[in-house]
């Protein structure tokens, strides 16, 4: 059907579509200029002429249309219609009307008197079926069989249980015959992608990522932002049941402490400010002002040229910072308990968004959290032992020379899940030549620190530690990883600790890779609402 | 008492306090060089000999000290001592004995046989006091008198029902007598500025900012931090209670959309990137992308050289964004509700930090707040009326040639509350030549538009309206402000609702404005924890 035969449709999309013709004549003509002009004028009346009949005829079919009141654009009525959302849909509304508002996923029309169209909420889909007997015209099944797809529209009509399921729905038990069809918001008639293309192998990650909105549409991106969603939310409610206060540290900072070459440089009036790379020396201050137990829930920036599957320019961060008493196993075990809450409660409350994520991604399959509820505690040496074990050349780990490489990360990731049968555990003490200046050594083995090492599925998740807390340990701390604590940048941070700090530790989460590791999804990009990475500034 | 007495003390600060006294007697000795030199040597070797025989003194002293292990540094032990908080304390631990962590707020010896310690935590102050008789020893009174100020020290002591209330103390009618004092970690002898300079006038604004660790430590700023991180919690608690879904969108944006004189350039590798001076067009595009009900609390980031006193380059934000069925009241009414929920329950759940706060803030007065729990809604028409019955000359407002002034906000609050009786009202239908592009204008009567302001105190805390959601409509609106919407960077933001978009409307809340206008405070830089404006990037 041409767009020009819907009487509901606006004017500059049915010249859009007879354009593509228009331009195969003009090519035959051109040899004679003359000759063109004559048919061109010819064509125009023609077309002048066919389009004042199809106008008539529209006038005289909408004069006849007995639907006329029944489709076309959203009446203006101060009436609410009070509508139903696809999840509330049970076997209660078999035979009742109801009113939905939806996107078209499909719309297609059967025959004359017969069309249909999927509806789509969410991600989730739904059947709707128009059929022509009184009141319902041929127009009104023209007009509703050719809806662009996307649109969103009001659809009112009585809930049927189909003969057999409609096994290309998501909800499959019951469809909506269709009384009423209001246009809400009309999309235009060629979209750059497929909204259901999840898992369509012609349509790339990149494709999916440029048309971000279109893709956030899909019941599998529906479902992962969910789970987001649920991410910062049992982080926060882990956090303030804890007592902890909510801070807000500022990105834009003075001076680029934590390492020049992985900042951002902003133009700051006169002067260059740069973005925090973490609230790190802010969450440290905070505690040294007396707030004891603090979190943040903001942005992180990281200037990395990393184009990998698991990094981003800018990601968001969870972080937290607490006082303890005797010992930092005593903030290790508040953030174990942390996660484990988050990834157990993801679990309980969001089951019905993982076994969706599951069906376009069901490589990784269930994440395997620790059976008695207790995080699964090693130290950095025994991964070095199960790597070692497993015939791994460990001998720069076992000098403190590096840290584990990814690769060995994931395949101590396999040996623990085999051996513990957990996705989710934690390598304390690692080695003080690999952790930053404010790390706190381990007082009984200088060459160990009081540090840990999160991890999902063999992939690192959170960083944390026992911050040193005494001023001349720090600066001692500091001089040894080749800083000078009178460098530029540093003088606010060291006089919070010359002014007396109690002992602290804490970590630091990347939202974004909880969601990515958790879900086993193959790239951050998918955890990331509008992803930033080097070659990426858009959407 | 010198530091040089105190064994405890490390040696570096004992020589800092003796710097001054030299000083002033090199003047004296220029006239004569050799003269000096002769004397310096004297005067070094009759210091050695003091400090030897002071180090004998001691070691002495230490040998016969019957409460030597009851004070000093905090032993390394694996025991945990439970402590007590200030906040538990009640008459059930008189005669019982505490051990409490805290800051020295002040120290000071009575007599060889007495001396006392004010403590403080988190602000709050208890009195401590330590005596001579058996096993305490007058050194141990020493020590305790000349403990640095600001150092956290462990006390453990008797409870005792002082006889007279301790009107200096915040806590005033019980103190504790000292049994055991250990150092957990010790401030340097001389501090920038005193901690409870609150109100104290000598001490500026920017003084306390430049210090501002130890300006967080005070009672006031507990409060306010406190403050501050409930009302982010309540936001996030209404939204989540409403199915609303947490989005961080990108801070790093490709383009200066949003007009380029307030926004901050990134060096982004090669190219430049910009800072997200709101998250408006993002939140909409999450919208687009069928989120339906979406909130963010994030920094927003503003390149205005506005040195006023509630202008921050950096600030929280609490935004959302909301589909609704079939008119902009309904996003409205929401809002509404979510402020008054917010201000109702920050006086239900933090009375104790509202009194606080109120001692050194006490002109604003108690935040009023309207008597039957529903927010005032007035017209922006009714707000010019009722400033021209004042005498206001509004012929500007009027003729919608400009919003209200700072001033006139301000006397229209005070006429409101004169009126009303409220501190929190809503002012709707703003003219269209007001307000940005994307905002929807009212179908009745185009001059104005379906946005709204929210007010405190007559200051403006939120900015929202109805969002245009038909392509051809936010066209013809960029159009008639001034924008191409071929202009890069609004790409994909009008591609979301060429793909269609429901109707919907948001808005954006200054988090540190609420606090600030919640509390009456003069300046929003001390409801943020690290100001950022023109002039400060630290600390």
């Amino acid at each position: 059907m041409a767009d020009s035969e819907l009487p509901h449709r606006p004017k500059p999309e049915a010249q859009d579509a007879s354009a593509p013709a228009a331009e195969g004549e003009t090519k035959n003509a051109s040899k004679n200029a003359l000759k063109k002009a004559a048919k061109d004028k010819a064509k125009a009346e023609k077309a002048a002429a066919r389009a004042a009949q199809e106008k008539a005829q529209a006038a005289a079919q909408e004069a006849n249309d007995t639907a006329k009141d029944l489709y076309g654009p959203l009446p203006e009525t101060e009436d609410v219609v009070p509508s139903t959302r696809f999840s509330e849909f049970t076997e209660d509304h078999y035979e009742k009307e109801v009113t939905v508002v939806a996107r078209v996923d499909n719309a297609r029309v059967q025959s004359a008197k017969l069309a249909f169209l999927m509806l789509r909420q969410q991600g989730q889909k739904v059947q709707a079926v128009i059929a022509a007997a009184e009141p319902i015209s041929r127009q009104m099944i023209k007009y509703t069989g050719g809806l662009n797809v996307n649109s969103i529209v009001q659809v009112t009509g009585i809930v049927k249980k189909p003969e057999i399921p409609i096994s290309s729905a998501s909800i499959s038990h019951l469809e909506i015959h269709i009384r009423k069809v209001y246009m809400i918001s009309e999309a235009a008639q060629m979209l750059p992608m497929q909204v259901d293309a999840e898992g369509a192998p012609i349509v790339t990650l990149k494709t999916r990522l440029d048309n971000r909105v279109l893709d956030l549409q899909t019941e599998t991106s529906q479902a992962i932002t969910w789970i987001s969603s649920g991410v910062s939310e049992l982080f926060a409610e882990y956090m303030i049941k804890s007592g902890s206060r909510w801070i807000f540290t500022p990105k834009l900072v003075g001076a680029a402490t934590e390492g020049g070459s992985g900042v951002f440089e902003v133009k700051y009036f006169k002067r260059n400010a740069y973005l925090a790379q973490s609230p790190q020396l802010y969450k440290q201050m905070c505690i040294a002002g007396d707030m004891e137990n603090v979190f943040e829930i903001a942005p992180v920036f990281r200037a990395e040229d990393s184009n990998t599957h698991r990094h981003l320019t800018e990601f968001s961060g969870l972080d937290f910072e607490k006082t303890f008493r005797n010992h930092y196993h005593e903030v290790l075990e508040f953030a174990e308990n942390l996660l484990v809450f988050i990834l157990t409660q993801l679990k309980e409350r969001y089951a019905t968004q993982i076994a969706t994520i599951q069906k376009s991604y069901p490589k990784a399959g269930d994440f395997k959290l620790p059976k008695d509820g207790k995080a699964l505690r090693l130290n950095y040496m025994d991964g070095v032992a199960l790597l070692k074990e497993a015939g791994v050349d460990v001998s720069e780990q076992e000098s403190f020379e590096n840290d584990f490489t990814t690769a060995m990360e994931k395949q101590l990731g396999q040996i623990i899940r085999d051996k513990y049968d957990t996705d989710f555990y934690v390598l304390d003490k690692f080695p003080m030549a690999v952790r930053p200046f404010y790390t706190k050594a381990d007082p009984n083995d200088k060459r160990f620190s009081n540090s840990y090492d999160f991890f999902m599925r063999g992939e690192e998740i959170m960083s944390g530690a026992q911050r040193i807390h005494d001023i001349k340990e720090l600066e001692e701390s500091m001089r040894a990883k080749g800083l000078e604590p009178n460098q530029e940048g540093f003088e606010d941070y060291l006089n919070a600790f010359r002014q007396g700090c109690p002992p602290h530790a804490g970590g630091g989460l990347g939202l974004n890779r909880i969601v990515m590791f958790f879900l086993g999804l193959p790239n951050v990009r998918l955890a990331s609402l509008f992803p930033r990475d080097p070659q990426r500034l858009r959407p």
